[in-house]
């Protein structure tokens, strides 16, 4: 056996660029490379975020460190008087490897009050919660709804005699279900209802409704608030069940920004009813950013792992290959590595665009939420099923030590998986999505300038400009493709919705059986928009030409990937030739290639702290075999030689009493 | 809200067949129908195989628990008299809902000494082994090895002057890992260890060696075992290490039915080096059933619950719909639904086709071994990937709480996951399959008549015959499709290696760099040889018109999608035209509106019991939200109303005291 760590010292010293320069470019700036250092430097020291034998934990344990790591971490930040949300994000990316059970006071308690409180609702409740004297969260999905918000049972009818509401969950449905932090930590909730004046109802609201009590945490009268049990991940976080009995809370305690109910029970409804969703669009494109940093640690993990493992003689006598030699296992963890870094440029479009339209909508341009929500709903379900999926293909890459829990991709991907499925069920994000695409196809006066190549109709002949492998090296014509499969089958889908209702079906089961076709054209928008977007942004990078050449290339690998996991799409038209999809396939072998020398140093370029990465076979050393052996001799079954079992159960069999 | 028996009640009465028909055939005819329900009413009524509160163990409890049951199941099997392999397997896949500490014990440390064993060798140990006096497993994979086995550093160093063997683990990485039961259970194993006699290196054999005293279950003298610790899955299993450092065997513990050494040191090989595997293939052939198993309780679960699950109002003031009526959650259910019986036939195709090729080998016809690993390598990986995949998207269909542990789906996937690695790594085994595909596309003499399509060349100009949406019900245009798209794949396979090797390079790499071409094939080759077996099958049974037409349905959407999803295989070579593949995707829909009313039907006919599904979304009343509220009422953290944690970790910060 080759030594692993000099496996990994021969390869950084192949990689041909400076991996510091990378590392800047993806922080976004020296500066930020710096902050990042110096918040991590404030916690990955401290004994109480070791993650050793996190993985040994039972959910319970999980459940009290992560409470433990949480309130040590709010020390940190008051004693730093760190502030700014950036800061936070990038603890929570880069050192937390966990879901916090204060996580939804951070992203929805806080936010939801500072865009839908009143002045003097955000001056009475943000600096407790700033201050952590209140913990929030948000409950919204009930038992029998999640997706579809108006369906929600839970009530809140108006008393003006006492101008108070009262809360009610008047079915077994109707218990609100899965809110983070709900279960054991949140002391108030931001709790979304119908309103109810005069036995009328005026649709969902949100309340601030306190839980628990702030002297000695025990529920309040009427709540009844508890954990809703084990999960596939996220053990940490105490998803919640609440009931409410008769609950009283003051009229003040509707948020009223947007709609109000006066003492005397007058309503004003909202300008825009889709201004409380805001919040909801700032949490996905945090799923977009998460999406990224998520699979960009995968494949540092993966991507370091086949170049200290060894396996299967290829020529007798000579030392086995590193598997990173295979191309099978370059066709695995290639792809990952580009999707990390077009998820993490795609991220970055998606939080600075937020910034931007976020300004126009609090200055009263509403016209951007719409292209808000159709943008960032497509890229969330994109993003979080590709980031998904390209973990486990990193975990199974790993072969047998892939799934154990110390591989780091374990507990990884058990986090993950629910980005499908919260803020907006993938399919549902998609089916949104691909409606408003079909709205910009029809409208070009509603299409935002970022889309406005959907009106540009594809050429029914349009055939691919591309001549040689060498062709594809070639942004504009990579593009090019990706815009025409989601011109073409943005087009396809409008037909064929059409033609269901030319066949007589109303619009309702006309829509629902266009589906398949919805989804279709919206995940090819979402190709094509992460695939420009990776070329444009590249393209304006300054850096060195190592640097440039090595990203471009895995832009191309990214792109003709695409291609290749979707040939049927590009020749079902006949834009592409079976000969163009030779040069495709013949292409990417050929990009692996030319990244091969620099896996590592693409990897190394994301800088991930060892703890961060809580892996036995990805940290930096690669001494993979040691750590597996070191921990595992640490697991709980290994406290005795002889477990209880065998003086419980064992022992009669084997000495044959029974 | 609808009642959800009520929506189940309904789904009941539609079905146009008698399910217990189906029931019967799923399960081989009506005997065997009695047997399983017999063979379940032993074990399901007995408080000890109660699984309600299992989502809640640790993984220590997890462990000692399957113990307990393991311990029960032994005796009730010794009680009645159960001795056939099949009367276990069905118990497994019907009742026992884990994978049991001592399930090496069966699947390979019996069989193993059954297929090499001597007959002294059986007359020794298989008494020991049937009565549970002993139990054992199966070492071969170590820290450094598991796909390459001949690179196994674990040495058996004959010594002619104690008749001896003696054992070791010379380095860290020569460590056994990651055998099933091994940890703390086991009380002997068989070993695979490189032989040694006088300096010299014979490769790998097999030996019987006692790990832990049948006294007091210590550790024998020079044994080092212990857990590997926590994993994805499986937490039920104790996966282990072993390390050995000096330990002695008697000579007459290698297994010598193939391979001798004489007390003198004389070494005798054997007929055939291939040989020792033949127990790996009948693992193989039971990850293939289980795979079809597992997906259909996955389907099972899904489906119901999306008859009772409703979201979405489709029209105001109309009763939400339930959403397997949404086309795209049919798209998601129904193709699972479809593999799930595409790959019960298979298994029964593989399982019988290993019992006659066995019975072969016995009697000395070794050319079936090769058919036999072909087949069974391809089959293996095709079905874990299926099923595992399929299983994820049944869990996802269900929204967020298809998340929690209570769906039954979780514990599911992380159970099978492994199978996509273990039994040989997926794709390796595919790997494997295309170079015996590749072979047999070269010499006509070796092609098994199972296989003789490879032998027909595939014609350039070839066009599918299919002229209308309504030649897409005939099975026999569906298969040729599958058929073409094989033979094209591994005719181009071979010619890609070909020119690899042209180009200069040698075997090893023109084999290496033709890695990604090798595995399309063989997952072509899989998808046609599965896709022909399903209509092979479904022609010879003896039904109701309904139930055949179901089925043959079925096959037609496991095809369908087959194409729709791999489309760019059949339109590349101009195959199939855009047309036809217009024609697909409007046949798609057409067979879901045909299977609508016998979904349930189709998943009520594999007869899980409730207790075996231990899902709270999928139990046959449908009684979905009673069950996810009174199982979360029992969960751990809800042992108390204030969290331990509070008092240590959050009291301080709410009362500001930090
Ligand atoms: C880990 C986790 C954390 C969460 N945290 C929170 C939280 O903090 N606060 C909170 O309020 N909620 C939270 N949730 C709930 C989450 O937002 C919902 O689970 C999610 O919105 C999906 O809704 P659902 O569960 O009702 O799925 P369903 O809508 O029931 O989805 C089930 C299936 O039906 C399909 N379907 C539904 N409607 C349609 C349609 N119209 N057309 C086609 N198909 C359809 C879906 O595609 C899916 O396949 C959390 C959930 C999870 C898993
Ligand atoms: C749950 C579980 C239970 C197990 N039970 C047992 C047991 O009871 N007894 C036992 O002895 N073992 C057991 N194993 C070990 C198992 O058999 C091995 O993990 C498996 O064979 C894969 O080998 P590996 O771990 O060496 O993977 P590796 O070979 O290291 O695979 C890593 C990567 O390298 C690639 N690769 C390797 N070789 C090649 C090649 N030649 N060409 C192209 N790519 C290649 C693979 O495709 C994969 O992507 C178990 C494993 C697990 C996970």
């Amino acid at each position: 056996m080759a030594s692993p760590s000099s496996d990994l010292d021969r390869e950084r010293r192949k990689c041909t660029f400076n991996v510091a320069e990378l590392t800047d470019i993806i922080n976004g700036g020296r500066e930020k490379t710096e902050r990042r250092q110096y918040l991590e430097s404030l916690v990955l020291n401290e004994p109480i975020f070791n993650y050793d034998d996190y993985y040994f934990l039972s959910r319970e344990e999980k459940y009290s460190d992560a409470v433990k790591k949480t309130v040590r971490l709010v020390q940190v930040l008051k004693q730093h008087n760190i502030e700014d949300p950036e800061d936070y994000q990038t603890l929570l990316k880069y050192v937390l490897n966990l879901n916090l059970p204060i996580a939804l006071h951070n992203s929805m308690f806080r936010p939801t009050i500072r865009d839908q409180g009143t002045d003097e609702q955000r001056k009475k409740w943000l600096p407790l919660a700033n201050d952590y004297k209140i913990i929030g969260t948000y409950a919204q999905t009930e038992l029998g709804h999640g997706t579809f918000i108006r369906g929600l049972e839970t009530t809140s009818t108006y008393d003006p005699k006492r101008e108070e509401f009262v809360l009610n969950t008047p079915t077994l449905t109707a218990t609100k279900w899965w809110p983070g932090c709900l279960g054991k930590t949140s002391t108030h909730a931001v709790v979304m209802a119908q309103l109810y004046i005069k036995n009328q109802c005026y649709g969902i609201h949100s309340f601030i409704i306190q839980l628990r009590s702030l002297k000695d945490h025990s529920p309040m009268p009427g709540v009844t608030v508890g954990d809703i049990g084990n999960k596939v991940g996220l053990e940490t976080n105490d998803n919640g069940f609440l009931a409410m009995d008769n609950v009283r809370i003051p009229r003040e305690n509707m948020l009223m920004r947007h709609a109000q109910v006066y003492p005397d029970g007058t309503y004003r409804k909202p300008a825009n009813s889709k201004l409380v969703y805001g919040t909801m669009v700032l949490l996905r494109a945090t799923v977009v950013s998460e999406s990224a940093t998520n699979l960009s640690k995968a494949a540092t993990i993966a991507i370091r792992y086949s170049c200290v493992r060894r396996q299967t003689e290829a020529k007798p006598g000579e030392l086995e290959p590193q598997i990173i030699d295979y191309v099978t296992q370059q066709h695995k963890l290639v792809p990952q590595l580009a999707t990390a870094y077009a998820f993490a440029w795609i991220a970055r479009y998606m939080m600075s665009t937020y910034h931007a339209l976020h300004a126009d909508i609090e200055s009263g341009h509403l016209g951007a939420l719409q292209e808000l929500h159709g943008i960032s709903s497509g890229l969330k379900a994109f993003t979080a099923e590709m980031s998904v999926s390209g973990i486990e293909v990193c975990r199974r890459a790993c072969g047998g030590h892939g799934f154990s829990a110390a591989s780091g991709l374990v507990s990884m991907y058990k986090d993950r998986l629910p980005s499908c499925t919260y803020e907006g069920e993938n399919t549902v994000l998609y089916l949104q999505t691909a409606r408003f695409l079909l709205k910009c196809f029809r409208q070009p006066s509603i299409t935002p300038s970022s889309m406005s190549y959907i009106q540009v109709k594809p050429l029914p002949g349009a055939r691919w400009g591309v001549k040689s492998p060498e062709d594809l090296m070639k942004p504009i014509l990579l593009v090019e493709a990706f815009e025409h499969r989601a011109q073409r089958t943005i087009k396809s889908a409008a037909q064929f919705l059409e033609s269901q209702i030319s066949q007589g079906l109303d619009t309702s089961e006309a829509m629902n059986r266009s589906g398949i076709e919805f989804v279709r054209c919206a995940k090819a928008h979402c190709y094509y928009f992460v695939t420009r977007n990776f070329f444009q942004s590249t393209a304006l990078l300054k850096c060195s030409k190592e640097i440039k050449e090595s990203l471009l290339t895995l832009g191309v690998v990214f792109a003709l990937n695409g291609i290749a996991d979707n040939s049927g799409e590009f020749l079902e038209d006949c834009f592409i030739t079976g000969t163009q999809m030779e040069f495709v396939r013949e292409r990417i072998l050929y990009c692996y290639k030319q990244l091969r020398p620099n896996l590592v140093g693409l990897v190394d370029a994301f800088a991930f702290a060892d703890q961060s990465l809580n892996s036995a076979l990805g940290a930096y050393d690669g001494d993979v075999y040691n750590r597996l052996y070191n921990w595992a001799k640490r697991a709980p079954l290994n406290k005795t030689d002889v477990h209880s079992s065998y003086h419980k159960y064992l022992k009669p069999i084997l000495k044959s009493k029974i």
